[in-house]
């Protein structure tokens, strides 16, 4: 007989198949059980008979515990009342195992026991929902880059220095050297933007920041795209599309997902190029007209962003931030040097920021000097440096965070939920 | 002007263009250059005519030094003779910067220099080449898996126990306690099996490994697909569908650069399901058969693995290692438990493992017991457990080396050119 996901038993109506789970639920009325078995693609309702199977598999069913792996085959008929649709007339199952009694029952649980359980919690509909979406939103990335010729080039983890500063770094012993977790691959990306014209790193970095907020992990995923010949302006264009398209295909693609999350997809629905693109100047003064004592020169915080993206009904660019708030290596604007030529993208709906981005310094001169007013050790940069005497173009990059990006799609609180295994200050377990 | 990328060429023939790029090349004989440019996406011919052009130009042109960023605007003609088919008559040319005395000149350098300067040495076409038919690999292994129905689910990076053993690990402080870089993502991914039915991993893992060989990395990417309701059979046809499949899109997709690197692709061709499938007492035999002492119960060294494959005109199926040689979560054979229900792959051509897989145990009782014999901390296991207490069921997986493989697709003596940055016991720079 046919083993069948769930998700495809439309395919299969009328016919006798087989489908291999685990006990989501189970409701009984003496002589008949409804078992609602999941698969890990979806959710079926399968009607156990008593007298229509054999009196053993009838008490077996009864027997069933939550997340029993069981093997359950029948004909599936359509039942518009029916989870997924389709429902499954059983006629035959097999017990894999009658599970001990699961830690998370069909009830509410403090997030901190649910987080000691993620193994299983993934397991729930509404977290699986959620990474389904997340796996598209990566999905979704890479196809957008591949398409447009950026070359994939994996950016190292273990790296000799640090992007953006030294006190969040990770240190492990490297052999007879010190080995640091990368913060971005940024850095290497600008090296094959030379070589390839267009790439994009996609993978984990690290913080060990101290931050215990709704948007901070000590491990994320970024992808950060690097392009020569390529100046601010038309970095924001192919943002604003990435992120456009990357919305569309969620929509398209997840919406059984962002349904079972109740996700409202208005909101999402308007996010289309072009968007919004403000100066750092104006969004000061947005801050000012709600009464944030903001001083010219700072970096938004947290509740600045929620605030500044509330303004507008879909993501907003700020850009030019003034040269002290952003890394050593952007380029300072040549009309206003005091602003660096950088922008980030804050996500609607109250998100703040999932995209950091800005040209970089293509001057040497410049370079080496930044480098050494930021303190950074001169040694480690040596091919940073390379990269601008053997042929320095114009180019700039951005970096998306995953997770952020998630946690707005799915309209969550925290982006803990946003990524299979959160790794938090005080969490390194599962 | 079109800003035109050199791949595109063919698209615009008799076109006026631009291309945006940097000198790899030059030759001059008295009134015409032809400047060899390369944009990241191939080589264009770019004839400087004496006349044709302004006066300056033709002379910038001549103190262009290799890898000076440039910008030629011409028309596009085809040249069968010409790199690429076609080559650029030159009307106007914006040097953007004469590059310094460039290190990596055309000539033959010791491998040490090279990877010092790697951040250069990705520009040369041959670098180029490996790095673009890594990044199809990367996106064959990821099409293959999302089109069968596999969700991505990001295995952590930061663990607190180890995968398979203790003693080549990198360690880092975690705030108040202690975690390691991933060895690999399996065990996380058993129990997404678990809640989504086949998952996959694609990430870096780590191994402080002293091994100087050619076939080893400190950081290396493996893709780690996992399957509930799998025995080891069925993961094997799975893996050989996979392996096939990601050939054939090199074949398909970058046979120009297979042609850069000079690799013969007859053997490459071969690579069909199915794949031999021999035991390791077979395997055992066919080294006695040439001469090796060795002994039943030992794990095959990388002289061994060039023995067997060489057997073999495509990848080759070694299955059932003894236990004592196998990680501590491997399935013993019930028809004989001294065997494990494993399976690597070796490529062809002498090149060796590129997958290692297997059944997982399934049973709790069990499970426990080899936690114990190993001395792994228990604690850190108790999640890992807890997979074969709610629901256990027969689940195999396998991982999948990137580097290794792609060192065997490009057929390179060393897997050290197959990712960006390799990281070695002795290098971390760049």
């Amino acid at each position: 007989m046919q083993s069948v996901r769930v998700s495809d038993l439309g395919k299969h109506e009328g016919e006798e198949v087989e489908v291999r789970g685990w006990l989501y639920n189970k409701r009984s009325s003496g002589s008949i059980h409804f078992l609602l078995v999941r698969d890990g693609s979806g959710l079926v309702q399968s009607v156990v008979v008593k007298g229509e199977v054999d009196d053993a598999i009838f008490q077996a069913a009864d027997k069933l515990t939550q997340e029993s792996s069981v093997i359950v085959r029948g004909v599936v008929r359509k039942d518009r009342r029916a989870p997924g649709g389709y429902e499954l007339g059983v006629k035959d199952m097999h017990v894999v195992q009658v599970a001990d009694e699961y830690p998370i029952a069909l009830k509410e649980h403090g997030v901190d026991f649910l987080l000691d359980h993620r193994h299983l919690w993934i397991r729930t509909p509404r977290q699986n929902a959620i990474l389904r979406i997340r796996s598209e939103v990566v999905k979704a990335c890479r196809d957008f880059l591949d398409d447009r010729g950026f070359v994939l080039l994996d950016a190292p983890i273990l790296t000799p220095a640090a992007c953006e500063g030294t006190t969040t770094l990770f240190e492990t012993d490297y052999f007879d050297t010190k080995a640091y977790l990368t913060q971005s691959g940024q850095l290497y990306m600008e090296a094959g933007a030379m070589a390839f014209g267009k790439v994009y790193c996609f993978g984990p970095t690290f913080r060990a920041e101290k931050s215990k907020t709704r948007r901070h992990l000590t491990e994320f995923w970024m992808v950060e795209p690097e392009m020569a010949y390529t100046e601010l302006d038309e970095s924001m264009n192919i943002q604003e599309e990435l992120v456009s398209y990357v919305v569309g295909r969620v929509l398209e693609r997840k919406s059984p997902e962002l349904a079972v999350i109740g996700r409202d997809t208005g909101p999402l629905a308007r996010v289309k190029p072009p968007f919004p693109r403000i100066s750092y100047d104006e969004a000061v003064e947005i801050l000012r007209r709600h009464g944030v004592d903001f001083e010219w020169g700072n970096d938004f915080g947290g509740q600045d962003e929620t605030i500044l993206s509330n303004e507008f009904d879909r993501p907003v660019f700020i850009h030019r931030y003034p040269v002290q708030c952003k890394a050593f290596y952007m380029k300072p604007d040549p009309k206003r040097p005091e602003l660096a030529l950088c922008a980030d993208l804050l996500a609607p709906e109250g998100y703040g920021e999932i995209i950091g981005g800005g040209q970089r310094i293509d001057d040497p001169v410049l370079l080496e000097s930044r480098i050494k007013d930021n303190r950074l050790p001169a040694d480690a940069y040596t091919w940073y440096l390379d990269l601008r005497k053997y042929g320095s173009v114009p180019h700039s990059g951005f970096g998306l965070g995953i997770e952020r990006t998630v946690a707005w799609i799915c309209g969550l609180d925290h982006v803990r939920e946003t990524i299979p295994f959160p790794r938090l200050i005080n969490r390194i377990y599962p």
